[in-house]
């Protein structure tokens, strides 16, 4: 049962509007920026949503590493590619304007692709993957990250937890949305855990020793040291697949990096060697494939839709409700949401009140 | 150690040319078909290389399901995009004309996609995305295959074991290769664990009652009944991921019938209702994207290779001897199998004897 107050859609999001725009960030910008972060509360991803707005956005804008006009310089473009520099600006501007010619070409020429550097953190990557299946595409979309997951048979945080994110059109109501890092599970996760009172899963975090760990609280402690690193998908060592996560976290520090010639890995801590802050130069990818290019569009969506629903109605498991496709558990957030609002707890209750208290802007929330 | 007898490269792939064709395969058609099931065992690939030979080629040529002479419709091509049906041809002569034809749509417009129907058994994945990476691309590719995985609270085989693969240039001796399953493991490796007496490790595959096995044999012996199934990277359950590698393997189930507009899941079994042999009908994917049209070759192979240098140098386990990167084994194994030829166990050198005899072959191999 939720708990936390309510606000409506449409107040978060001109209140958001106007304190990226007292932070410097142009209209049209702030608008694309506040759906990115809003979309994620529709879809009920909550570690991307308005949590992120003051500490991720408003904070870095503060702190110098996150510059509110969005600069962006085209580095190479082709009929069916484009690279942009995004200097340090906004990831999300910078990814929508790359996803708005990339759904251009694949009109055209059926194929895109582009990559992003110098960028900084763009949402849930399946905003962008979204943007493509709105146009009847498939989108394909992944981005580089602070270095937090380790190697197979390694100890160090050398990747980010990197999302490697595909959205494809279905004929349901929604679409199929696959979007998650190529960890196992990120910081947040941990933290939930330990918020709940609950163990964390072996095989999740790695230690200097080798081992993994449970206690909660202890890893976040360790973590923060940097005494222990993040798995990828398939957990430690090789024996259930440990090295074919890491094979994914890999394609995408690749993808990200090489297909630009920007940074990774250990350049994209965000921190100089002395400790003080530093860009964080993130880069990013992104794929757009158009069905009508191949046996067309109502033909890949029915038998989308048909494996999707294959898969639901299959056997279940004795005690399972039900067997989920990616995808719907963000549409039955949707569907508890949409007339409700974005459910906010205390902190960001603050954190609200304070911005527009900041800024002197005329907005009264339901929870005060 | 090593104990099997070598036989020299060029040796076997004349012979598998020559088998193929007294099999009715067109000549052009049995070089390639004999140089992929090869290229397999020069990677040490051993479950897709020439053990594969007659099971999964010839004996499915003799009953009917596997067609040796492959005629191609082409059912859509643009400048950027090519759909075919292989008409239950070889898989592996289909996948080779697509890539020939995907690589020089790619090194004029920077990207290309294509998707094959009626299609079987195409060999290892990574062959394909290698094909791309030779001529300095990206290749990505993957395949359905005979439903064997059950989703996420699921129980019931569903989907194949669906590769899903990347290769990619590099400034090193070899390319990051990525060429695996998104199951965990295939049959073969509960095989191997049972012939090697070892318990297969908990969270592999999923029971009729939602839970795990780990006794190797009754593991084969449920699984021959239908009645337990492998499970996706990330194993059972949520929290270890494994709803993320369910992810995976749909998007490789999507992606192989649903730009063709062709069967899935269940249908690919193998089998009509009555338990006689059925074709096939694989349906298999492949897009190339030609870093020349982002940033260059130079640049993505430099970065490349910086990034898994420094994976590989990257703190160890304590007791680790190496971190490996991607398609870094295969190449070990090909340093060591280069001058020495392909290794072959009892049960291949019986096949292959009996081979030249039915056919009144003129060869000699080095273990008779």
């Amino acid at each position: 049962m939720e708990t936390r107050p309510y606000v409506p859609w449409d107040l978060m999001n001109s209140f958001m509007i106007d304190v990226f725009k007292a932070y410097g960030v142009p209209e049209e910008d702030a608008a694309i920026c506040a759906d990115v972060l809003l979309e994620s509360d529709r879809r009920g991803i909550e570690s991307h949503g308005c949590n992120r707005f003051k500490p991720i956005y408003l904070d870095r804008i503060d702190n110098g590493t996150l510059l509110p006009v969005t600069k962006i310089d085209i580095l190479k473009e082709t009929p069916t590619t484009l690279v942009m520099d995004a200097n340090n600006g906004m990831g999300m501007v910078a990814s929508y304007r790359m996803m708005e010619k990339l759904i251009e070409k694949a009109k055209t020429y059926g194929m895109a692709g582009g990559a992003i550097c110098n960028s900084t953190h763009y949402g849930i990557a399946g905003y962008w993957t979204t943007m493509a299946e709105k146009a009847g595409m498939i989108g394909i979309s992944g981005t580089n990250a602070r270095p937090s997951v380790a190697p197979t048979w390694g100890v160090e945080p050398m990747m980010g937890t990197n999302p490697l994110t595909f959205t494809m059109p279905t004929d349901e109501d929604f679409p199929f949305n696959f979007d998650c890092a190529t960890s196992i599970v990120q910081n947040g996760k941990i933290e939930f855990y330990e918020r709940s009172g609950k163990e964390t899963p072996p095989g999740l975090v790695v230690t200097k020793d080798g081992g993994t760990m449970t206690d909660s609280g202890r890893i976040l402690k360790t973590m923060r040291a940097g005494n222990c690193a993040l798995l990828s998908i398939g957990g430690l060592g090789e024996a259930t697949g440990g090295y074919k996560g890491y094979g994914f976290t890999t394609i995408v520090e690749i993808l990200s990096a090489a297909l630009t010639g920007g940074p990774f890995m250990k350049e994209l801590s965000g921190k100089n060697p002395d400790g003080t802050n530093r860009m964080y130069r993130l880069g990013h990818f992104f794929f757009v494939i158009n069905p009508e290019f191949f046996m067309g569009l109502d033909t890949f969506k029915h038998t989308t839709g048909e494996i999707l629903r294959g898969l639901r109605a299959s056997e279940k498991a004795p005690g399972a409700d039900r067997i989920y496709t990616a995808g719907e558990k963000e549409w039955d957030a949707w569907q508890e949401r949409k007339d409700k609002g974005v459910p906010v707890g205390e902190t960001i209750q603050k954190e609200l009140i304070a911005l527009r208290d900041r800024f002197g802007l005329d907005y009264r929330f339901p929870f005060e």
